[in-house]
Protein backbone atom coordinates (compact mmCIF):
# COMPACT_ATOMS: atom_id res chain seq x y z
CA UNK A 1 0.00 0.00 0.00
CA UNK A 2 1.13 3.16 -1.04
CA UNK A 3 0.67 6.96 0.26
CA UNK A 4 -1.61 9.36 -2.10
CA UNK A 5 0.76 11.41 -3.61
CA UNK A 6 -0.51 15.20 -3.16
CA UNK A 7 -2.44 16.69 -6.08
CA UNK A 8 -0.31 18.06 -9.23
CA UNK A 9 -1.90 21.13 -10.70
CA UNK A 10 0.03 20.30 -13.92
CA UNK A 11 -2.08 17.72 -15.21
CA UNK A 12 -4.29 18.15 -18.27
CA UNK A 13 -7.62 18.26 -16.79
CA UNK A 14 -6.10 20.76 -14.49
CA UNK A 15 -4.81 22.59 -17.72
CA UNK A 16 -8.64 22.08 -19.17
CA UNK A 17 -10.19 23.79 -16.42
CA UNK A 18 -7.49 26.53 -16.72
CA UNK A 19 -8.03 26.75 -20.44
CA UNK A 20 -4.73 26.41 -21.01
CA UNK A 21 -5.88 22.90 -23.27
CA UNK A 22 -8.91 22.43 -25.53
CA UNK A 23 -11.84 20.19 -24.60
CA UNK A 24 -15.22 19.39 -26.45
CA UNK A 25 -16.82 20.57 -23.53
CA UNK A 26 -20.71 19.80 -22.55
CA UNK A 27 -21.50 21.33 -19.59
CA UNK A 28 -20.24 23.60 -16.94
CA UNK A 29 -21.09 25.10 -13.89
CA UNK A 30 -19.54 26.72 -10.82
CA UNK A 31 -17.99 23.28 -9.74
CA UNK A 32 -17.73 20.96 -12.18
CA UNK A 33 -17.20 20.61 -15.87
CA UNK A 34 -17.72 17.37 -18.11
CA UNK A 35 -16.13 17.04 -21.62
CA UNK A 36 -16.01 14.68 -23.98
CA UNK A 37 -13.02 11.99 -23.91
CA UNK A 38 -10.87 11.91 -26.97
CA UNK A 39 -10.55 8.49 -26.82
CA UNK A 40 -13.68 7.25 -26.30
CA UNK A 41 -14.36 3.63 -25.25
CA UNK A 42 -18.21 4.22 -26.80
CA UNK A 43 -19.88 7.10 -28.67
CA UNK A 44 -20.63 9.76 -26.18
CA UNK A 45 -18.14 8.42 -24.09
CA UNK A 46 -17.80 11.58 -21.51
CA UNK A 47 -15.99 12.68 -18.33
CA UNK A 48 -17.67 14.40 -15.41
CA UNK A 49 -14.75 16.64 -12.97
CA UNK A 50 -15.17 18.53 -9.99
CA UNK A 51 -13.40 22.10 -10.82
CA UNK A 52 -11.77 22.47 -7.27
CA UNK A 53 -8.69 20.14 -7.10
CA UNK A 54 -8.67 16.52 -6.63
CA UNK A 55 -6.73 13.64 -7.36
CA UNK A 56 -9.24 10.77 -6.75
CA UNK A 57 -11.74 9.11 -4.41
CA UNK A 58 -9.23 8.95 -1.88
CA UNK A 59 -8.75 13.13 -1.12
CA UNK A 60 -11.92 14.44 -2.91
CA UNK A 61 -14.24 16.58 -0.56
CA UNK A 62 -17.20 13.90 0.34
CA UNK A 63 -19.67 16.89 -0.83
CA UNK A 64 -18.02 17.51 -4.28
CA UNK A 65 -17.71 14.07 -4.87
CA UNK A 66 -21.51 14.27 -4.04
CA UNK A 67 -21.75 16.85 -6.54
CA UNK A 68 -20.00 14.93 -9.64
CA UNK A 69 -21.88 12.41 -9.30
CA UNK A 70 -25.41 14.27 -9.53
CA UNK A 71 -24.41 15.71 -12.65
CA UNK A 72 -22.67 12.70 -13.61
CA UNK A 73 -26.57 11.24 -13.26
CA UNK A 74 -28.11 14.06 -15.57
CA UNK A 75 -25.25 13.50 -18.11
CA UNK A 76 -26.09 9.47 -18.33
CA UNK A 77 -30.05 10.18 -18.83
CA UNK A 78 -29.41 12.74 -21.37
CA UNK A 79 -26.56 10.76 -23.26
CA UNK A 80 -29.46 7.84 -22.91
CA UNK A 81 -31.02 9.81 -25.14
CA UNK A 82 -28.85 11.49 -27.51
CA UNK A 83 -26.95 8.58 -28.36
CA UNK A 84 -29.83 5.84 -28.70
CA UNK A 85 -28.63 3.77 -25.78
CA UNK A 86 -29.97 0.96 -24.21
CA UNK A 87 -27.84 1.73 -20.35
CA UNK A 88 -24.98 2.86 -18.80
CA UNK A 89 -21.34 2.53 -17.82
CA UNK A 90 -20.01 4.56 -15.42
CA UNK A 91 -16.02 3.92 -13.65
CA UNK A 92 -13.89 6.11 -11.98
CA UNK A 93 -10.19 4.89 -11.29
CA UNK A 94 -8.03 5.77 -8.11
CA UNK A 95 -4.23 5.44 -8.58
CA UNK A 96 -2.43 3.78 -11.66
CA UNK A 97 -3.19 0.78 -9.55
CA UNK A 98 -7.02 1.36 -10.08
CA UNK A 99 -6.34 2.36 -13.73
CA UNK A 100 -6.72 5.74 -12.89
CA UNK A 101 -4.00 7.49 -16.14
CA UNK A 102 -4.46 11.28 -15.37
CA UNK A 103 -4.67 12.94 -11.46
CA UNK A 104 -7.53 14.92 -11.45
CA UNK A 105 -11.02 12.99 -10.63
CA UNK A 106 -13.12 11.92 -13.29
CA UNK A 107 -16.30 10.12 -13.70
CA UNK A 108 -16.49 8.33 -16.97
CA UNK A 109 -19.76 8.26 -18.26
CA UNK A 110 -20.05 5.75 -21.20
CA UNK A 111 -23.31 5.44 -23.45
CA UNK A 112 -23.71 1.64 -23.74
CA UNK A 113 -25.94 0.32 -27.12
CA UNK A 114 -27.32 -3.65 -26.55
CA UNK A 115 -24.37 -6.10 -28.27
CA UNK A 116 -21.94 -3.74 -28.27
CA UNK A 117 -18.53 -4.09 -26.57
CA UNK A 118 -16.31 -1.17 -24.95
CA UNK A 119 -14.05 -0.40 -26.76
CA UNK A 120 -10.23 -0.73 -24.84
CA UNK A 121 -9.10 2.26 -22.74
CA UNK A 122 -6.92 5.00 -24.32
CA UNK A 123 -7.57 2.96 -27.51
CA UNK A 124 -8.07 5.42 -30.84
CA UNK A 125 -8.11 8.72 -31.11
CA UNK A 126 -11.75 9.96 -32.20
CA UNK A 127 -11.64 12.25 -35.12
CA UNK A 128 -12.45 15.83 -34.15
CA UNK A 129 -15.51 16.26 -35.94
CA UNK A 130 -17.51 13.25 -34.62
CA UNK A 131 -16.40 14.82 -31.17
CA UNK A 132 -17.49 18.42 -32.00
CA UNK A 133 -20.78 16.72 -33.35
CA UNK A 134 -21.64 14.75 -30.53
CA UNK A 135 -20.52 17.61 -27.97
CA UNK A 136 -22.54 19.64 -29.45
CA UNK A 137 -25.83 17.19 -29.42
CA UNK A 138 -24.97 16.17 -25.93
CA UNK A 139 -24.89 20.07 -24.64
CA UNK A 140 -28.27 20.62 -26.48
CA UNK A 141 -29.86 17.82 -24.83
CA UNK A 142 -28.43 18.36 -21.00
CA UNK A 143 -29.44 22.54 -21.53
CA UNK A 144 -32.82 21.47 -22.98
CA UNK B 1 -33.38 2.77 -27.06
CA UNK B 2 -35.14 1.03 -24.49
CA UNK B 3 -37.60 3.10 -21.60
CA UNK B 4 -36.08 1.76 -18.15
CA UNK B 5 -38.61 -0.77 -16.62
CA UNK B 6 -39.68 -0.63 -13.49
CA UNK B 7 -38.01 -1.27 -10.43
CA UNK B 8 -38.64 -4.87 -9.36
CA UNK B 9 -38.29 -5.35 -5.40
CA UNK B 10 -37.57 -9.52 -5.83
CA UNK B 11 -33.95 -8.17 -6.83
CA UNK B 12 -32.03 -10.30 -4.41
CA UNK B 13 -30.50 -6.52 -3.11
CA UNK B 14 -33.83 -6.08 -1.91
CA UNK B 15 -34.32 -9.21 -1.02
CA UNK B 16 -31.15 -8.89 1.51
CA UNK B 17 -32.30 -5.24 2.42
CA UNK B 18 -35.13 -7.63 3.64
CA UNK B 19 -33.27 -9.78 6.05
CA UNK B 20 -34.78 -12.65 3.32
CA UNK B 21 -31.53 -13.59 2.00
CA UNK B 22 -28.01 -13.29 4.14
CA UNK B 23 -25.02 -10.79 2.92
CA UNK B 24 -21.49 -10.39 4.46
CA UNK B 25 -22.54 -6.75 5.87
CA UNK B 26 -19.51 -3.94 6.41
CA UNK B 27 -21.71 -0.82 7.09
CA UNK B 28 -25.28 -0.17 7.32
CA UNK B 29 -26.62 3.02 8.24
CA UNK B 30 -30.74 4.31 7.57
CA UNK B 31 -30.42 5.19 3.75
CA UNK B 32 -27.28 2.74 2.79
CA UNK B 33 -26.14 -0.75 3.05
CA UNK B 34 -22.52 -1.84 2.05
CA UNK B 35 -21.49 -5.99 2.24
CA UNK B 36 -18.92 -7.66 -0.15
CA UNK B 37 -19.51 -9.27 -3.27
CA UNK B 38 -19.53 -13.03 -3.12
CA UNK B 39 -18.07 -12.91 -6.71
CA UNK B 40 -15.09 -10.66 -5.55
CA UNK B 41 -12.89 -9.04 -8.65
CA UNK B 42 -10.49 -8.36 -6.00
CA UNK B 43 -10.14 -9.43 -2.24
CA UNK B 44 -12.27 -6.58 -0.73
CA UNK B 45 -14.33 -6.22 -3.09
CA UNK B 46 -17.95 -4.39 -1.73
CA UNK B 47 -21.21 -2.75 -2.93
CA UNK B 48 -22.48 0.00 -1.70
CA UNK B 49 -26.18 0.66 -2.23
CA UNK B 50 -29.30 3.10 -1.39
CA UNK B 51 -31.55 1.85 0.80
CA UNK B 52 -34.64 3.37 -1.31
CA UNK B 53 -35.76 1.25 -4.29
CA UNK B 54 -33.87 2.20 -7.17
CA UNK B 55 -33.56 0.82 -10.41
CA UNK B 56 -29.79 1.98 -11.53
CA UNK B 57 -28.57 5.60 -12.34
CA UNK B 58 -31.47 6.30 -14.78
CA UNK B 59 -33.94 6.50 -12.01
CA UNK B 60 -32.54 7.07 -8.33
CA UNK B 61 -33.33 10.23 -6.76
CA UNK B 62 -29.94 12.70 -7.34
CA UNK B 63 -29.61 12.87 -2.89
CA UNK B 64 -29.44 9.24 -2.67
CA UNK B 65 -27.24 8.57 -5.39
CA UNK B 66 -25.14 11.20 -3.57
CA UNK B 67 -24.99 9.31 -0.66
CA UNK B 68 -24.11 6.19 -1.91
CA UNK B 69 -21.26 7.69 -3.00
CA UNK B 70 -20.05 9.38 0.16
CA UNK B 71 -20.22 5.97 1.77
CA UNK B 72 -18.56 4.44 -1.03
CA UNK B 73 -15.70 7.22 -1.06
CA UNK B 74 -15.25 5.76 3.33
CA UNK B 75 -15.12 2.33 1.99
CA UNK B 76 -12.46 2.95 -0.38
CA UNK B 77 -10.50 4.82 2.03
CA UNK B 78 -11.04 2.10 4.66
CA UNK B 79 -10.53 -1.05 2.04
CA UNK B 80 -6.76 0.65 0.73
CA UNK B 81 -5.83 -0.03 4.09
CA UNK B 82 -7.43 -3.56 4.87
CA UNK B 83 -6.50 -4.81 1.65
CA UNK B 84 -2.91 -3.18 1.19
CA UNK B 85 -4.42 -1.83 -1.70
CA UNK B 86 -2.81 0.36 -4.44
CA UNK B 87 -5.89 2.12 -5.53
CA UNK B 88 -9.09 1.94 -6.34
CA UNK B 89 -11.45 1.13 -9.05
CA UNK B 90 -15.64 2.25 -8.47
CA UNK B 91 -17.96 0.70 -11.19
CA UNK B 92 -21.64 1.16 -11.62
CA UNK B 93 -23.66 -0.27 -14.51
CA UNK B 94 -26.93 0.94 -15.91
CA UNK B 95 -29.26 -1.87 -17.53
CA UNK B 96 -28.08 -5.16 -19.39
CA UNK B 97 -26.72 -3.59 -21.80
CA UNK B 98 -24.36 -1.23 -19.14
CA UNK B 99 -23.24 -4.34 -17.54
CA UNK B 100 -25.80 -4.70 -14.58
CA UNK B 101 -26.99 -7.88 -13.82
CA UNK B 102 -29.19 -6.78 -10.20
CA UNK B 103 -31.18 -4.42 -10.88
CA UNK B 104 -31.12 -2.65 -7.67
CA UNK B 105 -28.47 0.58 -7.97
CA UNK B 106 -24.88 -0.73 -6.96
CA UNK B 107 -21.64 0.64 -6.74
CA UNK B 108 -18.50 -1.60 -7.09
CA UNK B 109 -15.67 -0.55 -4.83
CA UNK B 110 -12.92 -2.58 -5.98
CA UNK B 111 -9.34 -2.55 -3.93
CA UNK B 112 -6.59 -3.00 -6.43
CA UNK B 113 -3.02 -3.88 -5.92
CA UNK B 114 -0.56 -2.90 -8.73
CA UNK B 115 -0.03 -5.20 -11.35
CA UNK B 116 -2.79 -7.55 -10.16
CA UNK B 117 -5.56 -7.80 -12.94
CA UNK B 118 -9.17 -7.91 -11.52
CA UNK B 119 -11.03 -11.04 -12.38
CA UNK B 120 -13.97 -11.48 -14.75
CA UNK B 121 -17.33 -10.48 -13.61
CA UNK B 122 -19.19 -12.85 -11.83
CA UNK B 123 -16.75 -15.54 -12.31
CA UNK B 124 -16.06 -17.76 -9.35
CA UNK B 125 -17.73 -17.94 -5.54
CA UNK B 126 -15.01 -16.84 -2.90
CA UNK B 127 -14.89 -19.10 -0.09
CA UNK B 128 -17.27 -18.18 2.95
CA UNK B 129 -15.08 -17.84 5.48
CA UNK B 130 -13.01 -16.00 3.43
CA UNK B 131 -15.79 -13.58 2.67
CA UNK B 132 -16.54 -13.13 6.50
CA UNK B 133 -13.04 -12.42 7.46
CA UNK B 134 -12.95 -9.63 4.78
CA UNK B 135 -16.12 -8.09 6.03
CA UNK B 136 -15.03 -8.15 9.34
CA UNK B 137 -11.57 -6.59 9.26
CA UNK B 138 -13.60 -3.82 6.79
CA UNK B 139 -16.02 -3.22 9.21
CA UNK B 140 -13.70 -2.96 11.77
CA UNK B 141 -12.21 -0.66 9.60
CA UNK B 142 -14.73 1.70 8.87
CA UNK B 143 -16.29 1.69 12.27
CA UNK B 144 -12.81 2.99 14.05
Amino acid sequence: MSETPAYDPNNVFAKILRGELPAHKVYEDDRALVFLDIMPRAPGHALVIPKAPARNILDIDPEDLAYVHKVAQKVARAAKGVFKADGITLQQFSEEAGGQVVFHLHVHVIPRVAGVAMKPPANEMENNDVLADHAARLKAALAG
